[in-house]
């Protein structure tokens, strides 16, 4: 109202430097206010990160090092300024502050505030209920959290509904220093592709905007169609008009809701990748989902037909009496890097989900005969073809 | 057992810097084992004190500057060396090792406890349970003070009965660091000069160790005469049988308690200020509280008896309109010193505690005529006389 820039903090953990759709929704939002004039500040959490998060899931985490710090900001910030204006981003390191903290600022800081109140926090009071650990230095995270606000001078945080109550102790401390307290922006959830719970990379239900413009798309087209209006809203700059007539026409039934999701996923794609991407990963969801053709190309993985036993991934292979090459397909997914361990991709096998030159297989199928040009098929979108190393 | 000098623990609150009997209980076991050959590691806990006392009666405390820590470690060891042998004492300032502690540090260190291991802390457990408030910081105090064993690898830690968790965190920290756990020796308790409540400064039940030859030995006698035995055993060198004998002539009765008294009362001044000293005291006393006389010296007051309302103490002076001049009791005892408010003084004055030259004083009494000479005297054995100052 003033006609002041506002100054909007975001919050950047570098233990997680992945952005996905989730987040997107947020960046979305502070895209929105640099383009109203408002500055960006975002900071990097370097010293937080250090000391777990703060759902508390894990209690106390090894500290970065300064490259892995650096290296994952990188990475951060290239996708994020894929949304947010470099321009207008003022990016602090809390190294600035923390790293000259002393024991009396400890001090300081933590005699403003009570035990009994921090515990109020929700996942501490549910674990404090239950007898599961808290480490005492979990209690100063909200704490470091709160005093980046006053360095900053923040005028809004944001965060998810989950950093509502850190957010609140920022306000407090920048009344108790003089400052005028900051506003809280809470974003609002994205549902993962599960379409039950919040994105988020934990659940494994999350489209992170780094993903090749293929899974991209075919992510976005697995969502359920109760949400695609949703992820129209908070993604994508349709206008609202058009997503009330998208609402109308699902609800009467008058649209195919594949053709919407097409749009939806072709807008993400050409957003985060570009159109020529996009226009590319609709053909290849069309050719290899829809009409379930193998795409034109497709990884390789090396064996030596010539001598199996000590060529690349002669691990994969087991030679038959006979001379014909047979390889481990347990084996084999997760060297294509589709299962992280032998368990999933034993459980892949089991549930039908991996076929070999087209051919579906069943548990027992672990040992199977190939020739080069195989195909290896997991689910309807990962292949790999086998080649001749020579 | 190894024949190894044991490191001897004892840390020292700067904001407290008076040593009471009750603190000579275990300062006399500290000699003693430094006259075995052991050494006392003397911690100046100038950062722990600005946190607050461990029995959290206050929250957290200005922190003390350089200069008052210094002035009070200084008060401190005069009197902590009229018991232990400063030749086999080391002392060690917290400032050499929290002065440069970083968020780091901090981090390490809270990070290896949990928030209810500290919370069980008996006075922690109550005021939690009570909603009262627990600054963060305060769980800090027991983790800086088992840090301080870890620096300065103690092998005993000295503290007395409240200490006893703050103790075992020491011990549970130095075996984290690979260092021996500390054993830890609780001082008994002295009762204080009530006879009911531990000796404490804030209880004002204490006798200092400070405190001038004729208080300590006055306040010795007060003791109540189930505790003359005990007091000898804690605090003086009066062998094993002897104390048999005292206890077995209590008993019967064969003994006048005052005689014992006087004897522990003189041991004590001998102690701590000399025998000469002790002779005096215990001719003051026998002459102004066993005879009720007024003692030979006692410190004077002065008032300009020719110029009353501009001379010194003029506002403890009311000039009545015939030229009598007169004082206001109220005042005056604040103003010697026996008294630390008007409150306080006016109760003394209702209690009928208060004489002016050798007149109980009531509540009424608050204005009274004096003349040069003229001794006020509150309770049993503080005087002041009233001189002219011309």
């Amino acid at each position: 109202k003033s006609g002041k820039p506002l100054r909007l903090k975001k919050g950047f953990d570098p233990s997680a430097p992945d952005i996905h759709l989730g987040h997107v929704v947020g960046l979305r939002k502070l895209r929105k206010l640099q383009d109203l004039g408002h500055q960006v500040v975002l900071i990097v959490g370097d010293w937080t990160a250090q000391i777990g998060d703060p759902s508390g899931r894990s209690a106390t985490r090894p500290m970065l090092s300064a490259e892995e710090v650096m290296a994952n900001a990188e990475t951060y910030m290239a996708q994020l300024f894929k949304v947010v204006d470099k321009e207008k981003t003022e990016v602090r390191w809390q190294t600035e502050w923390f790293g000259n903290f002393t024991l009396a600022d400890v001090i300081r800081l933590t005699s403003r505030f009570t035990v009994a109140q921090i515990l109020k926090r929700d996942d501490f009071a549910k674990r404090y209920e239950a007898d599961q650990p808290i480490a005492v230095t979990e209690l100063l995270y909200p704490l470091l959290q709160a005093y980046d606000s006053t360095v900053v001078e923040a005028d809004v945080e944001f965060g998810g509904t989950d950093q509502r109550f850190n957010n609140l102790l920022g306000r407090e401390l920048q009344q108790m220093v003089g400052q005028r307290p900051q506003q809280v922006m809470l974003v609002p959830i994205l549902v993962g592709t599960d379409g039950v719970q919040k994105m988020s990379k934990s659940l494994g239900n999350y489209i992170g905007v780094d993903e090749p413009p293929d899974d991209m798309y075919g992510k976005a087209m697995s969502i359920s169609d109760d949400h695609i209006v949703n992820y129209f809203e908070l993604l994508t700059d349709v206008p609202e008009e058009e997503l009330g007539a998208f609402r109308s026409e699902m609800r009467q039934g008058s649209t195919n809701p594949m053709d919407l999701k097409k749009r939806l996923s072709r807008d993400l794609v050409s957003q985060f990748h570009g159109e020529r991407e996009a226009d590319e990963a609709q053909g290849h969801f069309e050719q290899v989902i829809q009409r379930r053709e193998a795409p034109q190309d497709m990884p390789q993985l090396e064996i030596s037909f010539g001598a199996p036993a000590s060529g690349p991934n002669s691990d994969v292979v087991a030679v038959d009496g006979g001379g014909e090459i047979k390889v481990n397909v347990v084996k084999l997914v997760v060297q294509a890097g589709f299962a992280a361990s032998s368990g999933e991709a034993r459980r892949l096998l089991q549930q039908g989900a991996v076929q070999v030159a087209g051919r579906r297989l069943t548990a027992d199928d672990v040992v199977v005969p190939v020739t080069p040009g195989t195909t290896l098929r997991v689910g309807n979108r990962r292949f790999i073809r086998i080649v001749d190393s020579g």
